[in-house]
């Protein structure tokens, strides 16, 4: 460890996340408590059979209390799982902490290079070294990640074995909903094994899509939203002071619209796209392309020529016309079809909509695949395909006389590796803490629970989630598969309607707030304020 | 002002910027005293001839003293002029501040949307209110800016007549190398005309080329240069976590690469290219993708198939073959020819080299023009270029077995309006006081000078230096014109030297830095961190 690191990376090593005073006094004094068994769903049936000794366990709460386990060695294993998140490191150790206290002698192992590290047994002892080396840090560096999963028989196998050969009391599964479906399914194939590791999952994306039923956030959408709101902020401020510019800035967040909605929410754009709206009403490329054009032409009326507008990355596949289009080809270049020949068999309704795109939209569509050979939609550059299609809507409008003239953008690797804003990186060292519980008190199966999120820390709760009753059961690769479905953005939650309720104002007026960077020391309402969508969400419950 | 503002902003409001000394006790005590001459230039003949009044001018420092001028009620204007840089509010503030603390019946009128308003009279008085709703904020919405140059004899002209009719004392022109050229223009044709309107200028860009005899940084740099890196550690710690990509990050920057260099030194990029060394050492586009490439394949043979190469905005136009196609190109636009046409009336040399260019960028040398006509440079994607041809050569390498994925970014907008640092607002609040010092002496044609950067904002130094100082003459449009010749990166200072020093180790290894986001309350060592290049080149002095 003997990288130079910045002044801020080091006096951020020094910081103490805050807690839930329940967990203050130690892991000794703290015991679990079942709250109502799994509520059931309309798939019941279905997912008892797939996991017969999980299905229907009571969610848990840790109080204060005497814990009732003998307090030997634990000896866990950790893996991080799928793409960054800001706060991972923080998980590693508060889960290393709360082992340390649990009894001197355990120890922690972090599997390298994600899942693939636990197939593959390829892991390293962590040492509190190494744990403090990376406290409050941003990145998965410290031991990698990977987006294998953990599905196929033998991958389930090579886990029970690597587990089996180190002795793992538990294992801590740090990811997505993927990833924690795979730990549902690891959990169930050791207790039909016999295998007694404890499987736990503790909840992670930016994206913020893994949340709902108990669960009140994924770490890292905090700390993310805060890094792009900071640019879109900076970036409203200059359209406003140039007034010259339209900026289209395109936001991670492919499934669901969550971060684009709470970047509106912090920075009021004269725009804001959202993905689960647009496919709800059916909204297509020309019939979006219009309505932001009405706002272009409405602006500048007003003096106003320039604006921004945000774009979640998961439009395009929301637009009824590309939406069937990518599929089409998809379904193409999965029957062998591709290059130039594809355009040729497009049905005549897709070649008119591949036809009427700009060129370097049409490129991307046909070049850029993803591991699956399908459409890379990530890379699909929406946000310039939106500019083109408004600057060729105007040149048609004899009523237009202003140069439309735009910036495209897009945030996403800006913000999955920044050090965790003070809410991640207590949220996550929380995460950490429960993991160790969990395991301790035996409860596989379970995704760690942290809650009461919009209060400050000391009065937040400690639990675990089942992670059956998060599941449903989707047709994947034509079968049937139990899944943790991505929680999308409900158009009658309270984000949404606090949204929708101001954009008209946000669209004609300036009505920006500039957030700023992320700030790690000073007032309290500066470093401790959480998502506009935790906080309004808090008000439902 | 009954706009929403975010917590931050809110805090920032109430920041009291730190400053010399010597300014501490009231523009009462303190005097103006003369240092040498200026010192004589090559074009010393020609430019004494145009600025017969001005050139030759001693510098001037502020000393602790008794004021020994009239203390009278001065009316100042003052405009924003070109590009937004952080801090331009401050300067306005710390203007207004020294005017009230000089007589409470002083005025002080901004100009709005930049120099057009000098000429139009188009101005509003600056309240208390008003200017403290601006402090230590980013952008220049207070009065906006704009990009009119003060050159034609109707506008010195019409900037005289408005100076006559609103009886201004001063006038400040807060601006770059051109906007400061103009400044020197217009206080020489005030002094010939008999206008006693004193004229100064303060040092604004985020590209840092506005520097040296004396003065020791442009104001906005450090912020900019600070926002820049925080996005490039966070890709960089992005790029370690997922092994998987290659990140080109455009930064801004035509003329010189003092914003690329400070970031390299701020965050140790494995790549960093520096346009004044592309242009001195005559590398052409292969020669760099093969140094590119070169990079790509050692990194993937030690196990790291990734990292981030730092691509100043103007590079391009130092490849001298690329240079010298879109000077033809230039040149053919300038005589009528355009379109499909320019293409095929290229020399058979840049028809080779534009035939070579990926689809995107010879759309974009064809399509994209500025406001002069001319091929918009800025508007190239050089990172996506570089990112082509390196796929090319690699995919021509038998060698290369690994699978090159690369993203590419561009940082300007975001950084051009945040929030001042802590050294922007302290720098740019004192620049606003010794303008009006300036001013209130009688001391007409200087560049605002505040000096002993790298030292504590107590120990700074406060003066002017004659713009005149800074000149020399340039050809613009066929004619020879007076002109602040930009500060290009030197090849033997001390911020090259260091770079040059560790390079290769950087490229290698992974010795990235995450300086994180500008923080404005904390430790000093955080928050109170100058720019490498200030303390390297102070180092020097």
């Amino acid at each position: 460890m003997d990288r130079t690191i910045s002044p801020l990376e080091k006096a951020r090593l020094g910081y103490r996340p805050a807690g839930p005073a329940v967990l203050a006094a130690g892991t000794a004094r703290v015991k679990p408590t079942d709250g109502e068994a799994s509520a059931s769903r309309d798939q019941a049936d279905s997912l008892r059979e797939s996991f017969p000794d999980l299905f229907g366990a009571p969610a848990v709460r840790f109080e204060s209390g005497t814990a009732d386990r003998a307090r030997r060695p634990l000896t866990v294993g950790v893996v991080l799982s799928g793409g960054q998140a800001p706060g991972g490191h923080n998980v590693i150790a508060g889960l290393h902490d709360a082992l340390a206290d649990w009894h001197a002698d355990s120890r922690l192992l972090g599997f390298l290079g994600g899942p693939r590290g636990v197939f593959e047994s390829n892991h390293r002892e962590l040492t509190p070294a190494e744990i403090d080396a990376h406290r409050n840090t941003g990145g998965f560096d410290m031991i990698g990640s990977g987006r294998d999963k953990i599905e196929s028989t033998d991958q389930l196998a090579a886990c029970r074995a690597t587990s089996s050969k180190l002795g793992l009391d538990g294992l801590l599964v740090i990811g997505g909903d993927d990833s924690n479906t795979n730990a549902a399914v690891l959990a169930q194939y050791f207790v039909t094994h016999g295998q007694p590791t404890v499987v736990v999952g503790a909840p992670k994306t930016i994206d913020g899509d893994l949340k709902g039923g108990g669960l009140e956030a994924s770490f890292g959408f905090d700390t993310a939203t805060k890094v792009y709101s900071e640019l879109i902020g900076n970036v409203e401020r200059d359209a406003r002071s140039a007034k010259k510019y339209w900026h289209f800035i395109k936001l991670m967040g492919r499934s669901a619209s969550h971060v684009t909605l709470e970047c509106a929410l912090a920075t009021r754009p004269n725009i804001a796209l959202i993905g689960e709206e647009v496919r709800k009403e059916g909204w297509t490329l020309n019939r979006l392309t219009e309505r932001i054009a009405g706002a272009v032409r409405e602006r500048a009326a007003a003096g106003r020529p320039y604006g921004v507008c945000l774009v979640p990355e998961g439009l395009i596949e929301f637009l009824p016309e590309v939406g069937a289009l990518i599929e089409e080809i998809n379904g193409l270049l999965a029957g062998g079809v591709d290059g130039a020949a594809l355009s040729q068999r497009l049905t005549p309704q897709s070649a008119g909509v591949y036809e009427a795109l700009p060129d370097r939209i049409r490129e991307q569509l046909l070049l850029d695949r993803d591991s699956h050979g399908n459409v890379q939609v990530s890379r699909i550059d929406t946000e310039v395909l939106l500019i083109e299609t408004v600057r060729r809507r105007l040149a048609e409008d004899g009523e237009y006389k202003a140069r439309f003239q735009a910036q495209h953008h897009f945030f996403g690797y800006e913000g999955r590796c920044a050090a965790p804003s003070n809410f991640d990186a207590d949220y996550t060292a929380a995460l950490g803490r429960v993991a160790a519980l969990l395991i301790a008190h035996g409860k596989t199966g379970y995704i760690c629970r942290v809650g009461n999120l919009a209060a400050p820390a000391a009065e937040w709760t400690a639990g675990g989630i089942p992670l059956t009753s998060f599941m449903t059961r989707e047709k994947r690769k034509g079968e049937w598969m139990p899944v943790i479905a991505k929680a999308l953005v409900a158009l009658d939650g309270a984000p949404f309607l606090e949204f929708a309720k101001h954009r008209d104002a946000w669209q004609s007026d300036d009505a920006y707030v500039y957030p700023g960077p992320i700030q790690y020391f000073g007032p309290a309402e500066v470093t401790e304020r959480t998502t506009a969508t935790l906080q309004l969400e808090a008000g439902e419950r």
